[in-house]
C-alpha cells in the first residue's frame, strides 16, 4: 500500500484530513456534515467507550437511554439554553412520506405535519430534566448518577471527519443531587475522571480549568474542562463537565423533600466527551507516515507479517508465528498474525504503519534458522532483531514503554509551546511565531477576552486549576489580574 | 414497596404494561411513542448486547456506524424497500429555528429549509449499500461483514413499552458476499446465532423457519426469523435474518470484479434483533409476583439483605453477608448486598421480587447463631435454610438450575400451547379457546394466507426448518400442501 500522505509540515489540515481516510478510521457519507465512522476507526472508539464505561460504573453511575426526539417547547424552558442549542439543529415536522401523484417518487405527505415540531437532540438536558421530575421526590432518590451513550446532531455549517459533524457519537452524564457541595465535587470528579482516561488511555497530556463565563456551557453555572495541545499549536478541548447549579431543576420543576421534610430544587451536573476524542487521538501522536496509536486503545497491538518464498519456508515462518501469537495472547496481548497470500511484506509493513499499530514482527526463513524476530516500533520506527527466547518479555515490556514515550512525547512538544508571556506585543508575537498555549494576565472582563478574540483569534481556554495563583496585571488593559490565564488558538 | 400488580389472568395486557413500569424497566416519555429505558432496564440490555456483539464478533463480523439520516431519494432506489419503510418516518425538513418575532418562544426558520429531505433512518440498508459501492471492488473486498448498534424511528400509531415503540434500539447486520450461496449461509448462520442467544441466555425456546412471501422483509429473497411464544398464547419474532439477493447491490450499483476479472452485482444478507426481546423476556417468564429473570442476563444474579433490630445483630449480620459476598464474587457470581436503612427487609423482599432477581439471601441474627442463611428461588418461590459450609457451592449450582428451569417451564408450556390440525373448523376452534402455535397444512398462496388472517386474525408465523415434512392437503382450500406451517396470532 503506497501511502500518498501530505506530510504535516506541508499542510497540516490536509495531511489530517487524508489520514482519516486512509487509515480506514472514517469518511464523509452521503448526507451532508454526517461521517461514515469505519470498522478500524469504529474499533478505536468501542476500546474508548469500554474503559470510559468501566470509570463512570466504577464511580456510581449507571447507563439508561432517553428519547433520540426533544419537543421544540421544551428548549423553551431554560433561557441561556435555547440560545446556546436550539438554533443549529435538526427539526422533524412531518412523520409521513407518500407516493407522488406523478409517480416519479416520494414526497412528504402534507396531511402527516406534527402539531409540535421534534428537534433531534443536540444535547439532552431538556428531556432528561422532564423525566426526573417524575423520579425524584425525596432525598432517598438522590443522588441520581445517570450516564447516556447516544448519537447527537447540531447543524454545523462547516464540517470536518470527527473534529465538527453534524450527528456525531458522545456520552452525556446527567445527575441529581441534593446539595451544592455534592454537585459541584461531582462534576470535579467527572473532570478528573476525564483528565485521568485521557492522559492514561489516549497519552494525551491536559490542562485542568474552568470555562470564562463566554465560553460556559449554555445553562451551566460553571464549565470544567480538560483542554489539550495538538502538534500544530492549536489547542482542542477534550471534554467538559457543567455544574448546572438549580437552572435545570426550576425549568422543569424537579423538587425533593429533604431530611427535615422541607421541598427544595435539586442541583444538577452535566457532562460529555465525543467521537471529538478521536480527532485529538489521530493529531496528537501521528507523523507522516500515518496513524501512530497508544498500545492502551490500539485493536491490534502487534502485527505478524510472514515473509516466504514457497510453501515450505511459509509452514516454518507460521509455525513460528503461531507460537509466539499464543503465547503473547496468553499475556493479554491483542495480536494479529496476517497470513493473507494476497498481499507482499511490503504492502503490509506500509499498510500497518499507516494504521499506526504500536509493535511489528517480522519473520522470515532465516530468522527461523537463527532463532530469532524482527521487532519494529511505530512510534520510534526503530527495529530490532530478537531472540524467541525473549521476545514475549520484551514486547510486553514495549506496551508499556511505548505508551508512556508516547505520553512523554506530547507533553515535551506541550511544553516546548507553552509560554507564558508579560505583555501583549510579546502575546501576539508568540501566537504568529510558534503558536501553542500562552499564559497571560487578564482582567477578568468579557470586553477584553471578546478584544482579544477578535484581534488575535486565541480564545482563553481555561482558567487553570493548578497552584500557579501569581497575581498580575492585565496584559491589554492594566487592570489587576488575580492569575495568568491559558490562551490559545483553538479547534 | 407494595406490588398492586394486575394478574396475568385478570388482564394479561395490564398486566405486562404495569409490570414494565413498576419494575423499573422502561416508561413513556414526553414524546410521543418514544420510551425512556430507566437504569435497571437498560442494565438487562447492556448483557444482551454484550453476548451478542462477542458471538457477532466471534463469527467475524466487526462494528461500523453510519448516519442517522438517509437522504429522501435514496429509499425510491429499492423498489420494494419504499413501501416497506419509507412511508411511517419521522422527517427533517429544516436546519434552524429561529425566535418568534413576538418574542414567545422559537419557530422553525422558513429560511433553513433543506433542499433534500431526510428521513431518520428505520433501517439502514440504503445508506450502507450506497457507502459499500465505494468500498467493494474486487473479490477480495469480500466478504465485507459488518453490524452496527443504533437508534431507529419508524412512525408507529399504537406503540407500547418494548414490543412496539418510535424509537427503539437494535443492532443491524449488514453483509456483502461474493456468491448467492456464502450469502445464504450468512443469512442462515445469523439465524442460528440469534437462536443460540435466546435460547441459551434468554432462557426463551424458539421455532427458526422462513417466512411466507407476504411476510418477508421489504426487499428480501428470503427472511430467515425465529418465533417465541408467549404465555398468553401469543408469538413474538424474536430476530430476522434476510437473503437480499443482488437487490441492494443493483439498486446502488454495488459491483465487484471477481477472480477470473469479470464484474458481477455483490449478494447481501441483513439481520437484526432489538429491544423488543425486551418484551419477549418479561412475557416469557414473568409472574403474578413481578418480573422473572434468567441468570444468564440478571444484573444482579444474587441479592443479600440482612435482617436486625439493632446496631449490634446488623454488624453480625453484615459480616457474614460481606464473607458471602466476597466468596460469591469469586465463583463470578452478581451479587449486591443492600444494606440500605431506609427501608425494612419486607420492603426489600417484595421490591427483589419484582425485579426478578434470581436468588435472595435472608441472614437475620438467628441464621448468624446457627451458622445458617436463607436462600429464596425467585423462579420456584420457594425457600430453603443452608449451611454456611455450603451456601456458595449451592448459589452456584442454582444459577445454573434456574437457568435451565426457565427455559424447560417455557418449553413445557409452548408444547402445550402447540397444537396439529387437520381441519380449518378445528383450527378456528384451537385458536379460539387455547391459543398457542397451530400447526396446518397450507396451499402456499398468499390469496389463502390473507383469507385465514382476515377471518380468524391468526398469520403464519413461519415455515418451519424442521423435519417434519409430512405432505397433505390445504386445511381451506383442499390444494396440496408440502407440509404444516406454524400460525399463531402475534405481537
Amino acid at each position: 500500500m503506497a501511502k500518498n500522505l501530505t506530510t504535516r509540515g506541508e499542510d497540516y489540515s490536509k495531511w489530517y484530513n487524508e489520514l482519516v481516510i486512509k487509515a480506514d478510521l472514517a469518511e464523509n457519507s452521503g448526507v451532508r456534515g454526517c461521517m461514515v465512522i469505519k470498522p478500524y476507526g469504529f474499533a478505536i472508539w468501542e476500546k474508548i467507550q469500554a474503559e470510559l464505561d468501566r470509570m463512570f460504573k466504577e464511580t456510581g453511575h449507571q447507563n439508561a437511554y432517553f428519547p433520540l426526539f426533544i419537543p421544540k417547547s421544551y428548549f423553551s424552558k431554560e433561557a441561556s439554553h435555547v440560545d446556546g442549542f436550539a438554533k443549529e439543529c435538526a427539526v422533524v415536522t412531518h412523520y409521513r412520506l407518500k407516493n407522488t401523484d406523478d409517480g416519479s417518487g416520494i414526497a412528504v405527505d402534507p396531511d402527516a405535519k406534527l402539531e409540535e415540531e421534534l428537534i433531534v437532540r443536540p444535547t439532552s438536558e431538556t428531556i432528561i430534566w422532564d423525566t426526573y421530575r417524575k423520579w425524584i421526590q425525596s432525598y432517598r432518590d438522590l443522588p441520581l448518577l445517570i450516564n447516556q451513550w447516544a448519537n447527537v446532531v447540531r447543524w454545523e455549517m462547516r464540517t470536518r471527519l470527527f473534529l465538527r459533524t453534524a450527528e456525531f457519537l458522545w456520552q452525556e452524564g446527567h445527575t441529581a443531587h441534593a446539595t451544592e457541595e455534592e454537585a459541584i465535587a461531582e462534576a470535579e470528579q467527572m473532570m478528573n475522571v476525564y483528565a485521568d482516561f485521557v492522559e492514561n488511555y489516549m497519552a494525551i497530556p491536559v490542562i485542568k480549568g474552568l470555562k470564562t463565563e463566554s465560553e460556559r456551557f449554555a445553562g451551566a453555572l460553571e464549565t470544567y474542562c480538560i483542554e489539550a495541545l495538538m502538534q500544530d499549536g492549536k489547542a482542542l478541548q477534550a471534554g467538559t463537565s457543567h455544574f448546572l447549579g438549580q437552572n435545570f431543576a426550576k425549568a422543569f420543576d424537579v423538587k425533593f423533600a429533604n431530611k427535615e421534610g422541607k421541598q427544595d430544587y435539586v442541583w444538577a451536573t452535566s457532562w460529555g466527551v465525543s467521537t471529538r476524542l478521536m480527532g485529538a487521538l489521530i493529531m496528537t501522536h501521528s507523523d507522516d507516515n500515518g496513524l501512530v496509536l497508544p498500545p492502551n486503545l490500539a485493536p491490534d497491538q502487534v502485527v505478524i507479517v510472514p515473509i516466504y518464498r514457497n510453501e515450505e519456508q511459509f509452514n516454518a515462518v507460521s509455525e513460528v508465528a503461531n507460537n509466539l501469537m499464543k503465547e503473547l495472547r496468553a499475556k493479554g496481548i491483542r495480536v494479529k498474525f496476517d497470513n493473507r497470500d494476497t498481499h507482499k511484506p511490503g504492502w503490509k509493513f506500509n499498510e500497518y504503519e499507516l494504521k499506526g499499530v504500536p509493535v511489528r514482527i517480522a519473520i522470515g526463513p532465516k530468522d527461523v534458522e537463527n532463532g530469532t524476530v524482527e521487532v519494529a516500533r511505530r512510534d520510534t520506527l526503530t527495529k530490532e532483531i530478537m531472540s524467541n527466547d525473549t521476545v514475549v518479555d520484551s514486547v510486553v515490556g514495549l506496551m508499556d514503554e511505548i505508551q508512556k514515550n508516547l505520553y512523554k512525547k506530547a507533553r515535551d512538544h506541550r511544553t516546548a509551546h507553552t509560554t507564558s508571556v508579560t505583555s501583549y506585543d510579546e502575546f501576539k508575537e508568540v501566537l504568529e511565531s510558534k503558536g501553542g498555549f500562552v499564559l497571560a494576565h487578564w482582567d477578568g472582563t468579557a470586553a477584553t477576552e471578546e478584544q482579544i478574540k477578535n484581534e488575535t483569534k486565541a480564545t482563553i481556554r481555561c482558567i487553570p486549576l493548578d497552584d500557579d495563583n501569581e497575581a498580575g496585571t492585565c496584559m491589554v488593559t492594566g487592570k489587576p489580574s488575580k492569575r495568568k490565564v491559558l490562551f490559545a488558538k483553538a479547534y
